[in-house]
């Protein structure tokens, strides 16, 4: 195992514990052999036995008795290369890194394909929810036409707490951080980066070709209001992190990352808290939703030995029966621009006659029709306009809003949002 | 292939539509040799060439050529009796059918790995929602401490008409009968027996062991009427056919479908029409739900097809790498007599004082405290009342009833439910 921070030490921990059932599963024992750390004498959660710890990575890359890595020390570098060597000496490797497997994924699977071996992945995405195998396997009689899904935790938790009046965004996020659902440089989730890198992933599959994070739209939750959850209420919505993937009727595929106006009724609206959940429309199928704890030390421990399980009855059988990668055709990933879709805009702007007017002008002139406004005064001489339009294009929005901005009669356009489903 | 009505009919043209798709996944073609049916002059929906149509049954099962039979015929027997006659044979088998997995699926799946085979039924449960494969690979790291579920479709329609408003249980039934959603003779479903088929599936997967469909408690939907519905939504419940395992703190397994009232909050309360739902809470995992359309001729395709390319797959590479059956011990089966859970019962009664103290003296005597009272007059001498007690035993709720019964202000109990969750 490489790593053992909070994943690793309930890796750890579960292995021995659980050790006969696995053992009974397998028709043989799963030993922890040995784990690399970056310091031998720190204190840990889980202790384990000092002569099974070693910086040397090369020495367990390298070591022949050694035919599974469990790579959970997180980050691009080294954890790609480890990836890389561990093939390339004939070990399976299990991880939960979502940054090498957006980034790096097509790649590592085409050569663990070729040595006979695999890369499995579950804990990369949604903690413990099960999506990677399904998609590998039990969604394949499908053609996959959309992926949907709420897969941050983090964002989820800050825009549940938004959304319930428990404090505006910066409050929502200093309680997630109190919490450990945020981390201290909270970014990476909160700019979109990480349902970024998990859409990547599972397009990927769904779509048999290689989707790279750079190829997904990303807006991140930043700009957000407690106005806007309480206008959102009052119009029979949710405001959502969503990550969505689709593919249109001529097979380009888009793919992004934003916070969406979700209709109340709608599965993931109804996704609370540090709840993830991916809804898979398929040709067959219809809509299928799994959802589950998105991250935690024991749900990703789960998917991990999960995953381990499944390698180590591909040792014991002597090979893997399965395909492991498709990446048939480069896919046209198309923009942003065609998007056709509902648009939720609030702004602030001087309170007199006419000022409606124009924004309607201004709307119309790029074909954009409106289907709610609801006005309110804030005080003597401004108001704040909350506007939803029926479904227009994406680049006749923007041209709209570039002419939008500059007005006189509009001081500020707050939030921007895509309405969904 | 045994059998081409709906399903059939289905898998036939997908294999045909896709068979490109398919052949790429597995590096060989996937070929539909023949198909038994019982009149090979029937008009079909699906036409497939004449001479691929056989009446023998037996020429199919021993055709060395043959090395998958699809089973999609329904029923107990023959079905059985020709999956017992395929693996015989050496061939893999894939099933839609539940009463067969239910009564007959621990000495099937033992007979397949004996054989090096394997029975493939995740069609058998939930129609396309993939909950088989995932409780026999994505779950294994974690001991499962229940399954809840709602997992008839008719009876999920029905419920959910009459929780709309849009009429009484017969007319939701004619209506689900018109739609296609209830068969002429409905009992199967409206009784729970369908529902306790699943769940004994879903039981001796979760639970290692052989769990037989007259090992679940069975209750029906018959008894509900419009007024339960007014007074759940009242109390903040929804009413649902619920399937319910769970292992109690001495390793005892309890398994139960019947109506209950679950909060409106609960993820399984929101699951509406013909739509079916799965939550399986793991020991590492916690809670986890899938949900999707458990019936239909594409779901149910699809599921079918999933488990079809799996098994190609082992016949392409040679062999199954995974252990298929772990029925280790004899499962402990508890009954509903030590069951504690809150309770709901609808009542009319005489309208005139006392009646109230009386009913909850002998609801005292049994050791059951009330904690809500709805009393509505509905007549100058007759009322009804509702009362949810606090959580008591199942034993001593049902000592109770016995004595409410004979009572002269009881007029009847008219509904006793069950509140989950």
């Amino acid at each position: 195992m490489l790593g053992l921070g909070v994943v690793g030490s309930g890796v750890a921990r579960i292995l021995s514990e659980k050790a006969e059932s696995y053992a009974r599963e397998l028709g043989c024992p799963l030993e922890l052999s040995r784990v690399v750390v970056r310091d031998t004498g720190k204190d840990r959660a889980y202790a384990i036995e000092p002569a099974r710890l070693t910086t040397d990575a090369a020495s367990v890359l390298e070591d022949p008795e050694i035919e599974l890595i469990v790579e959970v020390m997180g980050g691009e570098e080294p954890a790609h290369q480890y990836i890389r060597d561990a093939l390339g000496a004939g070990k399976y490797v299990i991880t939960a890194n979502k940054e090498v497997m957006a980034k790096h994924g097509a790649s590592l699977l085409t050569l663990a394909q070729e040595r006979k071996l695999d890369v499995l992945y579950e804990a990369s995405v949604g903690g413990g929810i099960p999506i990677i195998a399904p998609l590998k396997r039990d969604l394949l009689a499908n053609e996959i036409v959309a992926l949907s899904a709420v897969i941050n935790g983090t964002t989820n938790y800050i825009l549940t707490a938004m959304s319930r009046g428990e404090g505006d965004f910066d409050e929502a996020l200093a309680k997630a951080q109190a919490l450990g659902y945020a981390e201290a440089d909270p970014a990476n989730d909160i700019e979109g980066t990480d349902a970024a890198y998990k859409l990547a992933i599972l397009a990927s599959l769904a779509f048999h070709g290689e989707v790279r994070p750079d190829q997904v739209y990303c807006e991140g939750i930043g700009g957000l209001t407690n106005r806007d959850f309480r206008y959102a209420r009052e119009l029979g919505y949710a405001i959502k992190l969503v990550a969505l993937a689709r593919r249109d009727a001529e097979g380009g595929l888009r793919l992004r990352v934003h916070p969406a106006m979700l209709p109340e009724g709608e599965p993931l609206a109804k996704v609370d808290g540090v709840l993830n959940a991916v809804e898979v429309e398929g040709d067959l199928l219809g809509r299928t939703l799994f959802e589950g704890q998105g991250a935690g030390a024991m749900p990703t421990t789960s998917a991990v030995v999960a995953d381990l399980l499944d390698a180590a009855h591909s040792v014991v059988s002597g090979g893997r029966e399965r395909l492991i990668w498709r990446g048939e055709a480069a896919l046209r990933i198309v923009s942003m621009d065609d998007l056709r879709t509902r648009y939720y805009l609030r702004m602030t702007v001087t309170d007199r006659p006419g000022v409606l007017a124009q924004i309607a002008r201004v709307l119309g002139e790029a074909e954009i029709s409106i289907a709610t406004v609801l006005q309110k005064a804030t005080d003597e001489r401004v108001a704040e306009l909350v506007i939803m339009t029926h479904e227009a294009q994406e680049a006749s929005m923007q041209r709209a809003l570039a002419e939008l901005r500059p007005l006189p009669e509009i001081a500020e356009i707050g939030t921007f949002l895509r309405v969904e489903g």
